[in-house]
């Protein structure tokens, strides 16, 4: 079901429903880019420590915007032995309130938006119908604003800006000619309020009333204490429902947080990111905070590319993009899962291809892990081929996020320590500009194989396939000038200590 | 006419002549966003240099995306003793052409993206069907690969690059799995061309071919030398064409500088800014720098915010903005002028606005000037209402660009040294975070009516009605606490030193 600001609150109920109702839930987001500095290579070398790659992300990835987040909800029933699925495919767009709100700034990257335009993507439904949001830190605010004029009312202060909503709707662009005779209106307005509030503190009701025309006027209306209680206690719940729209999709994401579900994606360490970073806060330094973090907002996560790149299935899965993976996936030994769409949704068809609209990548990122799921239980004795996501089958792939092209770390531990592999047979090598990967090629050529991962133009990591020749490189190198060794051990202690004295200001 | 990148190279010629007939050119531009960093306010503050201003909106307003440009082309008929105006409407984006050229990124403010939706925008046109451009250096750097393989050729040099176009159509996206396996073929490709070339340097002529399949092979024929040659020269003309696609837009832009027409704009400096900066080269450091620069590429052109905003229009128009200075200009003393538009163009209706299309906006600050310097013919003896573009009368305004909000220096000069008015009368206070307007006007009650122009959260211009307060005022406060007061001179010499000694890295 295709969501926008138009049809959004229509269909909360029904969202709701679905995330109570389901088994699993099944994620996925699209972005205006990904990387706004090194490109999406050297942004994940294949030696990064979970440290590093989590920091890269957070720098170069986070000014992009999630503008379309896709939901489904895979819900089991027993009796016909198969998954009933409600889809739900959101736009989402930062639009600005008001003019008190914040005025979010994102990057676009034209090969990625680029990318998306030739999927056939609807940017208009984006930037005109996207669902608006806020953090929690904005959602705060907005509470505490109309918390203090509910008191001031209560209080009966006689403050012109207790009456007006904090979602006014005065246009943000005020040209600079006009900016003198609002404030005098203004003003005016203020007077009037404190003046009648002064004047007749019970008898009477005053609002600003905005007519179809954009015109607005004070309505004085002389009421009783029922009715004026009456009154105070609809504008309330006119307030009351202002915060809730202006929350917006942010609702959604309580709503999965909520319901503890487990919550499938594929590669989805940047969807999780970004989830987190623009629905909730901004994110944290540090790497174990950002797992902390994670975890209170998505107790249970499961990734089907670490999954399918995993035993049982890594053998039987050449590759693991999403598209070749559902592919795969349908053939033996695996087996296409028995998946109905819920009436009322629409259905979306594998056969034709609607990849990279969010809502469809999360429809087959559910397919498959069920398919993996359920070929977990070919093993048992007698198989079973429903396992449900609860079951202990999965356990050992949850909440490990895959760690893209990282060589010897494949993913990234939530619940605990992070893999620490051995990279005694890792160099650190600085050299000339000018060099290319057959330099390296060429002045490594006595110790066999070599692989290379580019850091930047000027150093490189080195593997060399025997650990036992990193002492020979280090000392044949220890009168060169052009180029300088470090094994991986002295990197990284250089690194630690950079960090621990930060060079002066 | 509205040109995407669909019918772009059509309209190029209609464009052209367009151009050349022209006694004068209007353009505009729609932007991403306006501020990246400070809000507008406080990006535009009342007391900027002329200096300041230009390395402010240089620093803040460079990163969004000119995403739409209009360019109206007026020709007076003399006969007819009307114009005829020919409009475009351009939609235009960096798509990347191949894995080398540049991944443009580029910033989007939520509250200007938000607003062009609601006027209608359609970014589906600019995502999906945008112009694509180079600068020159881009454009020079494309050439020169298109040069180098072009003698690599003529040297009948067996390299296998030298026969794939500089604008290949490989996917920029390779997935990671597929990289080894591509540049294997990649690798097979080459050794096929070297080794055919080697065997029979003269006899055939090798060409890669692509299906409507997206499959590619590579086709021999056995070629005399005529064909060879005729073919050869197909070649290099197919590869100028897609050379000139690349330079797309800015073609569009190369003309009207060669043109040296006059062009018209609408408080154009951003619009001027932007126009450089997307298709010449980044902005230079130095405001003169990019005065002389701006004169290279246009060397005529007119503002009519400044326009409006000088005698003998100042006190006829109180509002200049574009929408209400076409209105007060459809009444006396003003006259509207007598425009048609030109067979086979589409007729804008002032009646019906489209404002903020930049066609449109476009039109309309034609009209404004045309009604505007017809008035100016109206003071002389005999008058005369039909005032050109080149008159001696329109001289004054001619390269002078409108300055927002500065009160004191109403325009950029062009071609010369800025204005320097006296600010003696000007203090600058620095104070908490807490303080606000009202603080200021106490603390500064006894010398009458003050202005104020916030710099900061905690620094602000305060001007005096009068100067010899100004010594006054600084006495006062010479055993102040919790703020400080400078002169504006001693302010600015506190900034020049600043910049003359800069702070130890
Ligand atoms: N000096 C030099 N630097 C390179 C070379 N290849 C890659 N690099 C650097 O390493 C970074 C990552 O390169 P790579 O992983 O190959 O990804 P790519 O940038 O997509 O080709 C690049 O952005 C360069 O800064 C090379 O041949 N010579
Ligand atoms: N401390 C303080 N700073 C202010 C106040 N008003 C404006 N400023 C600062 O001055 C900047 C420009 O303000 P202004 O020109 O009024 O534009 P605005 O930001 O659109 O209201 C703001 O971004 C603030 O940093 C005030 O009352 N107190």
């Amino acid at each position: 079901m295709e969501v926008t600001r138009k049809n959004f609150k229509d269909c909360l109920s029904s969202m709701n429903c679905a995330i109570e109702e389901a088994d699993f839930l099944a994620i996925d987001g699209e972005f205006s880019g990904i990387s706004d500095g090194p490109n999406v290579s050297a942004l994940t070398n294949g030696l990064d420590t979970p440290e590093e790659r989590y920091a890269k992300l957070k720098k170069h990835s986070m000014d992009f915007l999630l503008f379309q987040f896709g939901l489904c909800a895979f819900k089991y029933d027993p009796t016909a032995s198969k998954y009933i699925v409600k889809c739900f495919n959101f736009y989402v767009f930062p639009k600005p309130f008001n003019r008190a709100s914040p005025d979010i700034k994102f990057i676009c990257q034209s090969s990625s938006i680029d990318f998306l335009a030739s999927q056939g993507f609807d940017f208009n439904k984006v930037f005109c119908h996207g669902i608006p949001y806020l953090n929690q830190e904005e959602e705060a605010r907005v509470r505490e604003l109309t918390e203090e004029r509910r008191n001031q009312q209560a209080n009966g202060a006689a403050n012109g800006a207790a009456y007006s909503s904090p979602f006014c709707t005065v246009p943000a662009n005020v040209p600079e000619e006009h900016k003198d005779f609002l404030s005098q209106i203004m003003f005016q307005r203020k007077l009037i309020y404190q003046t009648l509030n002064w004047k007749f503190p019970k008898g009477i009701h005053v609002e600003t009333v905005e007519t179809k025309s954009k015109g607005r006027f004070i309505q004085v209306s002389k009421v009783d204490n029922d009715e004026r209680k009456r009154r105070e206690r609809q504008k309330l719940e006119k307030e009351q429902e202002e915060l809730n729209d202006a929350v917006g999709f942010s609702r959604v994401i309580h709503a999965i947080s909520k319901s503890g579900k487990l919550v499938v994606g594929h590669n989805m360490l940047l969807d999780v990111m970004h989830t987190i970073h623009q629905f909730y806060c901004p994110l944290p330094q540090d790497l174990q905070d950002f797992k902390d973090l994670t975890m209170s907002v998505f107790p249970r996560l499961l990734d089907t590319k670490l999954m399918s790149s995993t035993q049982p299935f890594k053998d039987k899965i050449p590759i693991t993009s999403l598209a070749e993976l559902e592919k795969r996936l349908k053939g033996a030994p695996f087996q296409s899962p028995n998946v109905e769409t819920a009436e009322g949704f629409p259905r979306y068809d594998t056969a034709q291809e609607q990849l990279h609209e969010a809502g469809y990548d999360a429809y087959i990122t559910g397919l498959c892990f069920i398919s993996m799921a359920n070929y977990l239980g070919s093993f048992l004795s007698p198989p079973n081929t429903n396992i449900l996501p609860h079951s202990k089958l999965v356990e050992p792939f949850v909440n490990k996020l895959y760690l893209m092209r990282i060589t010897d770390i494949p993913y990234l531990n939530m619940t605990g320590p992070d893999l620490q592999p051995q990279r005694d047979h890792v160099l650190y090598v600085t050299f000339p500009k000018e060099w290319k990967t057959s330099d390296l090629y060429q002045l490594f050529s006595a110790f066999g194989n070599i692989q290379v991962s580019w850091i930047d133009n000027t150093s490189a990591f080195v593997s060399l396939s025997q650990t036992d020749q990193v002492q020979i490189a280090m000392n044949t190198s220890r009168y060169a000038e052009s180029y300088r060794i470090q094994t991986y051990a002295e990197y990284r202690r250089g690194r630690q200590q950079e960090k621990d004295i930060p060079s002066q200001p």
